[in-house]
């Protein structure tokens, strides 16, 4: 079995978005991801996101999709917005390839650190994370909005 | 008292950086800041983040600070990393014109959503956010790495 670990192109867009939707089922909700695939493919266009691929047979099976933000406590920091291998390939190590050019990434970017985020429930995650030695905060809640930007 | 509400410009990050720091130590943890006004102004000028202030007679008193990121469900999310307001002017609806100020350039830049995380103690801004109708999502775990750039 050989996989492929790469940077995304845009022609990808549509597959990771795919993912994306498998994920979002696993995290029990579906229903919650509006986006599009040509959101994505602007959003790639902008640099306001970029992702690695794991790639098998010409198929992308796992996703590390990300973008820079500003920590004004440590500075750069790039933040891994989707993590995502599907189950088949669990168990091969896709998952800590894709992890590991991730962090170079952000190395190479000048990053402080990294950030995401990990649903309470996902031991599968959790365990992962904290295999890789990464600090789970467990102390700060998500505040949000929605916008409707039909009334404008 | 006339109050401004205004984008920050370059000069600004000085004090800007400053009022960080006073929310670092309501946060109780002023050692975990090791950013430098420096790295403010650079990310400010690459337009990794700016940020919205509040003046009072040449002061700076308060601030929003923000980057755009992207939900891979919702899109384009304007995501308020640092908001503060120095206590002796919180009861004048300071805090308020700042988070307006945001949330209109949320709309302005095509965002879906504004998004930002509250630490579980702090009542203070709990009631803010509720008071603005936001969502509280308290399942979500932040995960961190950090990186030793001097190891590369």
């Amino acid at each position: 079995m050989q996989i492929t670990i790469r940077k995304a192109q845009l022609g990808d867009l549509r597959d990771i978005y795919n993912l994306v939707y498998e994920l979002a089922v696993f995290e029990k909700e579906p229903n919650a991801m509006t986006t599009s695939v040509a959101e994505y493919e602007q959003a790639f266009s902008e640099k306001l996101i970029d992702s690695f691929v794991a790639e098998l047979d010409g198929k992308i099976i796992g996703i590390a999709l990300y973008y820079m933000t500003f920590s004004t406590w440590k500075g750069k920091c790039l933040y891994l917005e989707d993590f995502y291998v599907q189950p088949t390939f669990r168990k091969d190590g896709v998952g800590q390839c894709l992890f590991d050019a991730f962090l170079a990434e952000a190395k190479a970017l000048g990053a402080a650190q990294t950030k995401w985020q990990v649903l309470d429930w996902n031991e599968i995650g959790l365990n992962f994370y904290k295999k890789n030695n990464a600090t789970i905060e467990k102390n700060w809640w998500n505040g949000k909005i929605v916008l409707d930007q039909d009334n404008q």
